[in-house]
């Protein structure tokens, strides 16, 4: 099951992870405060954002990410899969539970 | 080498982590404070957590799964096992010397 | 692409972390607080950490991991790969022309 990793600025990242688990898109998604330094145009910046975890499932992953790139206020937002290699059975199916994918609707 | 991702809440973070590697089932546990927003019986909630990266060894994920269903408050705690696809051999090898499987007891 | 995972003292994780992206062996490094519980010549040590989380490329894994070797105050520092399965397109660019391997000077 895949978990998204994407990083937003703070003040749209808890909108973003409400919206997701709103839209059933995400089960659950955890919010981590960092400090990012990277390269911009050739400018090193360093600022504050918020990465998020993003829980998911493989049906819903390409809807999620669509639904993140209309929501993000970045033109180039890092979004990323990670699988995991085991998940403990009965967590993973309260997440199937609580995401639904557009065949469900 | 597995790293078991893991979410409880602030209260039982601490505990958890240190009886697993007490117990030699985990080299090392990193703990984060995060938010969570989920949905749970049909409705959102948003809680602070804690996310553990527990470090262990092929040989005592088994254990350490079943030790950390003994040990979580939840019900249905968030238990999924991430693998690198490379690691500094030295750190590997305090790894494996930190971990002992109910085989070397 | 890998996100090399490093953990590292408060003290030095910024320097760290500024060193790789200004020598374009990374293009981001997020780093985050936590606590991190771990067994060293037999004793539990409890002590405050950050996390890197250090965004890369294929081509520039190992002069990073080398690079890491060499700032890091750790004889056994936390050096590990996690892989994507996936990565928005624009963001895999952006990271690409972020980051110079040797053959690129």
């Amino acid at each position: 099951m895949p978990t998204v990793f994407v990083t937003a600025p703070p003040e749209s990242a808890d909108e973003l992870a409400r919206t997701l688990v709103e839209e059933r898109l995400a089960a659950c998604v955890n919010r981590l405060a960092c400090d990012s330094i990277y390269r911009w145009e050739d400018e090193i910046h360093d600022d504050e954002e918020r990465i998020l975890l993003v829980k998911t499932t493989d049906e819903a992953y390409d809807d999620l990410v669509a639904r993140v790139r209309d929501l993000h206020p970045y033109d180039v937002p890092c979004v990323e899969r990670f699988d995991e290699t085991d998940v403990l059975p009965v967590y993973a199916d309260w997440r199937d539970d609580a995401v639904r994918t557009r065949s469900d609707d």
